[in-house]
């Protein structure tokens, strides 16, 4: 079928890589580009002899010209861009200047401040059309799978939806008493940003962590949840008319927040330097140094995930609710592609996108979420490459 | 009528030489010594003027040879030890060189090895004796005061003594989510270490803060207080004839033990140095450079202590029960002396043992726990010196 320029070599870029190797119809050829080359050689050498031809390439994704010149070296069908967040605009930039398709997994977010709203990528569209090539925005879990269950519910089993309830649990258990699954800063941020939930129209901001709920997830039981903002009900609010409420919800254990809350309050979580024995250090870069290597986490966390919708609305003028939602086990997919399930339902459902795109299924000029198109070969992949999903008519509701 | 020669320049040594200024009748002359000779001008600095003459000097109070030279130049009638407990034996030693009288508040221990056992010391029992000379040893609040409240109570309120609970809480509230008054390492072996009770003969060892209880002390409310190892209990066992049971209690509140629990799991209180950005770095070290200077709590702490001991026992063929404790508020000891409770409830009684000794009504030659001396006139001097003591007859009982 075709070629994909895959940017990043960190977790989730290992299982795009390794699900692109698994699916060599669509992917005959791959490069992986990121700016240290060896960790992108360590991935091909672990996975090359199979069908997809892999080769590497070192780019700076800060560089636009960097991107581009890469670009028309490797003539990709598309590019699956798994770098940070930060990188969004530059590299679709390059594909724009070389009009080449574009998929990622995150919203563009300014380096210095984390905002989470579509905004800067959205005024892309009309160049997009323009250009007559496809940008597939928030092709991971969530955002991503959230938004085609979201397409999937309303094609299928509602005339109107009123309101979805995004729930995303981690039940993994790595043993340790305290350690986190990425940099703890960001772990922090997201504990002490305020929350918000669409209702009738507008975001409603919420104190930091102060609404929570206990839900009785399938297959991993209760669980402590907590109101969260979250990117895609932004384009859910957008994209999915007559909707009246949307809200995320994100597992947290107690044990998890006491210990984030100790290292705030004694200040191990702080940014600014202090002076110690001579040198300027950092005491979140201190803790970082203390706790155990995320990368150490993945052959030892047991438990899986599970997330997944709850609709509910009208359908044949009757009250009608649809819970459909995917459980993912973090040993199995360690086993599978040496990472747990955090990078595994990413990264799966950003080599979903990019097929999609390139096999002409989702191929449309313009810059788009994921729920603006149709869902059900999406949702049939989820089921052939690893996060199959099941359904429920009459689950729990969330309060 | 007399000279003091004071070893030690922190906390505890600032409130023995406010007291000493305060009681010029029996102390006409201190000299205060330390390894650090500006903290001794420090203190001679605020509080000469006064009756009492103060002088200063240098000494390595590791080094017996400098002891017994500084004791041979100033002369002291006694030395009262307020450095640290790893130089006990070596002051000691300098004493029975000189033939000084020598009074301390903490046990001796190995540098290596928190004990708390009196075996060290007791065995100067007959070198001290044959000197000619007294040393009294833990003349602190626990030890001291609880062992001078202990034989009040047997002199005064009983025949026999069959039980005794020492009740220590501190409901000082510095403001900080979390901070230590001294090295968080000790604070650590604290929590961590068995404790021990007395029982029948025996000492019997428990899981660390395996034993809780409640209790609503007088002026304080209700706390809760765990069962620890502490030294009194080691010559109150020998000293009080009848005992059967003896129980320390000290009151740790939630959030200090969850915060210690926190930082122990995520090894920040590990002593292990770790490579960081090329330096070798002690977590705990590096901690300690994070948190709240204890030196800073000072100012800031309200509220009181309250430390004292229940007794059960027989008088006249009945049951009694007897609680004598004392209150002491953190902010009335900073505006008198410039520290804390803490800091003030050892350095008090360490004053008043000395007295005891110069002023010949607890001076007899050998080693000496507190509780083996007539108790009436150093109860008479807490009153007078700022510790008074309150008594209840009818007291809730520990369980």
């Amino acid at each position: 079928m075709g070629k994909a320029l895959i940017i990043g070599a960190g977790g989730v870029a290992g299982v795009v890589v390794h699900k692109c190797c698994q699916n060599s119809e669509v992917f005959e050829e791959i490069c992986i580009a990121s700016r240290t080359k060896s960790k992108c050689d360590e991935l091909k050498e672990k996975l090359q002899g199979g069908k997809t031809k892999i080769t590497t390439a070192q780019v700076d994704a800060d560089k636009t010209e960097e991107v581009i010149a890469l670009i028309n070296s490797f003539k990709p069908d598309i590019v699956i861009n798994v770098a940070l967040p930060y990188q969004d605009l530059t590299i679709m930039d390059a594909c724009l200047a070389t009009k080449t398709d574009y998929v990622d997994t995150a919203n563009y977010e300014p380096i210095d401040t984390a905002k989470f709203e579509y905004k800067w990528q959205w005024a892309y569209r009309d160049k997009f059309k323009e250009a007559g090539i496809t940008a597939l925005l928030g092709s991971g879990f969530d955002p991503g799978v959230t938004g085609v269950f979201s397409a999937y519910a309303m094609k299928h089993h509602f005339d109107e939806i009123h309101q979805i309830d995004i729930l995303d649990a981690n039940a993994g258990d790595h043993g340790y008493p305290f350690a986190t699954n990425f940099n703890p800063e960001i772990n922090i941020r997201e504990v002490t940003a305020n929350g918000s939930y669409f209702e009738n129209g507008k975001f409603i901001e919420t104190e930091p962590m102060s609404i929570k709920r206990v839900y009785n997830f399938p297959e991993i039981g209760e669980k402590d949840m907590y109101l969260l903002h979250h990117e895609e009900m932004e384009s859910l609010a957008l994209n999915m008319k007559g909707i009246k409420k949307i809200r995320f919800w994100m597992t947290f254990s107690q044990n998890y927040l006491t210990h984030l809350k100790c290292l705030e309050n004694v200040g191990m979580t702080s940014i600014e330097p202090i002076e110690f024995e001579g040198h300027k250090i950092v005491p979140l870069q201190f803790l970082k140094a203390v706790l155990p290597d995320p990368a150490s986490l993945g052959p030892r966390t047991k438990g899986k995930t599970n997330i997944g919708c709850i609709f509910q609305g009208i359908k044949d003028g009757k009250e009608k609710t649809y819970y459909v939602y995917n459980v993912c086990d973090h040993e199995e997919c360690y086993k599978e592609v040496g990472s747990q399930a955090i990078s595994y339902t990413t990264g799966v459902p950003a080599m979903i996108g990019a097929m999609m795109v390139m096999t002409g299924k989702w191929k449309k000029p313009g810059v788009f979420n994921i729920e603006e198109f149709d869902p059900d070969p999406f949702m049939e992949a989820l089921n052939k490459f690893g996060l199959p999903w099941q359904e429920s008519f009459n689950p729990d509701l969330v309060e």
